[in-house]
């Protein structure tokens, strides 16, 4: 089989890379979505990095299978069809998957980045073999994406598998979006803020890696904090690690995976994260549930978005 | 197609029918599980029962396409295995599907009576037609049963769709299954503690209903008080259905299906339940999901059972 184009569509950058069927990334690229114009101007910017990468944008079914792209926001997978980016202006709407078709005559699949990257973890990365599992990734936002029996499972319009989302205390904060979210517990910009609120007249590392600036903080610096011992940042990460495992318990019930596939940046911080989150997550399950569910760090680091994306087609 | 026995395997009494392929119950039968002796003794009343209907227990495959069992529990649908039943003594480690089939020569499947719900509702009941909808029952316990692309989701190890026991409240009570479960809410005795709590020195109807003990109160006299403007008895359930629409938001996030379907006794209480549950589900969800989702009464009523434990068969 010939190699796919993956495009990881991201808020502000763009990443491009083409995949062999071995999921071994041949050549990669990128550009800047700031300052292009419209959809058009992000078709060329396509065509552009794909010459650099040696594919002619002409002739581009000669090398490659087809193009897969993951998007950060809610698609119709079966149209190709992106309703909303909400990180990215002026994509409302747009048929995607059609307009890759026309311009550059190969098959084009545009699907929701979390269910590419559950996709591309499942045939490539630390999920291999696995019929039933779950990705999440974990950064400013919560994403998700669900394989069941082998294949990504949308729901009846498209967009399940949206995790972040998924309510854990009723009496939650209010969002657009719900109430209670998890995101709103383990989110970056909550982790920072639970770390401050943390802080607040206790000894800690956490304050001189930042130049006694916590505004400077981030979930990285809470992590490195926590694997040096740091009683706070520990705190911090044990709760990260409890609200995770009330979704991640939610899911169990409802669906029993064979495992949770974590990555992201805060899933970067390694066992800090995952040895509460296995201990948080056994204590809210019956036994019969926690012994059979794995948890598992993400494989393919920042590859998965392109990687996941060119899976879409290497898959099919 | 022949029709198929559909046996309900009830905590205290054991329903079984004969069931076409149209979903029509033939006929039907009954016995209480007091008294018997063990599993030997529960099959021999399953003969004796199927002789009552007219059906021969030594030639049974002349007249029937084979035995569906819905049972209380744990099951590994795969081998015919029942887990556990939590309300039913001595039932643990049952290899159950084998020991029908051994004496009776037909083909014999066990599941958990949730998933069989759901499939007998969206064959014969309100779901006809779903290809992607969860089931609930709303009794002492919270049952589900989740179906995606027209077939019941078991996930990997068989036990999946326990929506009673998905987490609601990451600081909710604690119970052998983990924390803040559903059923902890909207379970039959939750609910009539709540309607207590609440009663504490308002006028309502509720207490005259009973005769003033309030020992004596259940779901159906809340409901009862509900429908007719009793103010204590509509915060109960605008309560229960907050409880519930929160479980059901993750689950819309998670699976989006076509439409929630919901029966079972609490469920009986119609518009006093359902009224505040789609306003609170649509609270609790983003436009994209809401207007998507419908939550839909259940139809079959107590035949629910027995007709969807024979379209375990029927559907074969």
């Amino acid at each position: 089989m010939k190699p796919a184009l993956g495009i990881d569509f991201g808020g502000t950058a763009v990443k491009l890379a083409v995949v062999d069927e071995r999921g071994t990334i041949v050549a990669e690229d990128g550009f800047a979505t700031a300052g292009l114009e419209g959809v058009p101007g992000w078709i060329a910017a396509v065509a552009d990095a794909a010459s650099r990468m040696g594919v002619n944008p002409a002739a581009m079914a000669r090398s490659l299978a087809g193009i897969g792209v993951g998007v950060p926001g809610f698609v119709d997978f079966d149209r190709g069809f992106i309703h909303n980016l909400t990180n990215v202006p002026g994509w409302k709407a747009v048929g995607l998957a059609g307009l890759l078709r026309k311009r550059f005559g190969v098959p084009a699949v545009v699907d929701n980045d979390c269910n590419a990257m559950v996709l591309g973890e499942c045939r490539y990365g630390v999920g291999k073999g696995y019929r039933h599992a779950v990705f999440l990734t974990l950064g400013t936002g919560v994403g998700g994406g669900i394989l069941i029996d082998g294949r990504v499972f949308r729901g009846a319009h498209s967009m399940a598998g949206e995790i972040g989302h998924v309510p854990i205390d009723l009496h939650g904060v209010r969002t657009p979006t719900g109430r209670g979210g998890l995101e709103q517990y383990v989110g970056n910009r909550q982790i920072v803020r639970k770390a401050r609120a943390a802080l607040r007249g206790r000894r800690s590392s956490m304050p001189a890696m930042v130049g006694g600036d916590l505004r400077r903080l981030t979930p990285r610096h809470i992590a490195e904090a926590a694997a040096k011992g740091d009683a706070v940042a520990r705190e911090v990460f044990d709760y990260v690690a409890d609200c995770l495992a009330t979704a991640l318990a939610g899911v169990t019930y409802l669906l029993q995976p064979e495992a949770f596939i974590i990555g992201g940046g805060v899933a970067a911080a390694g066992p800090v994260l995952f040895g509460p989150l296995r201990k948080r997550l056994d204590d809210r399950l019956s036994p019969y549930f926690a012994e059979r569910i794995k948890i598992l760090p993400a494989k393919l680091g920042n590859r998965a978005g392109v990687v996941g994306a060119a899976s879409l087609i290497l898959r099919a």
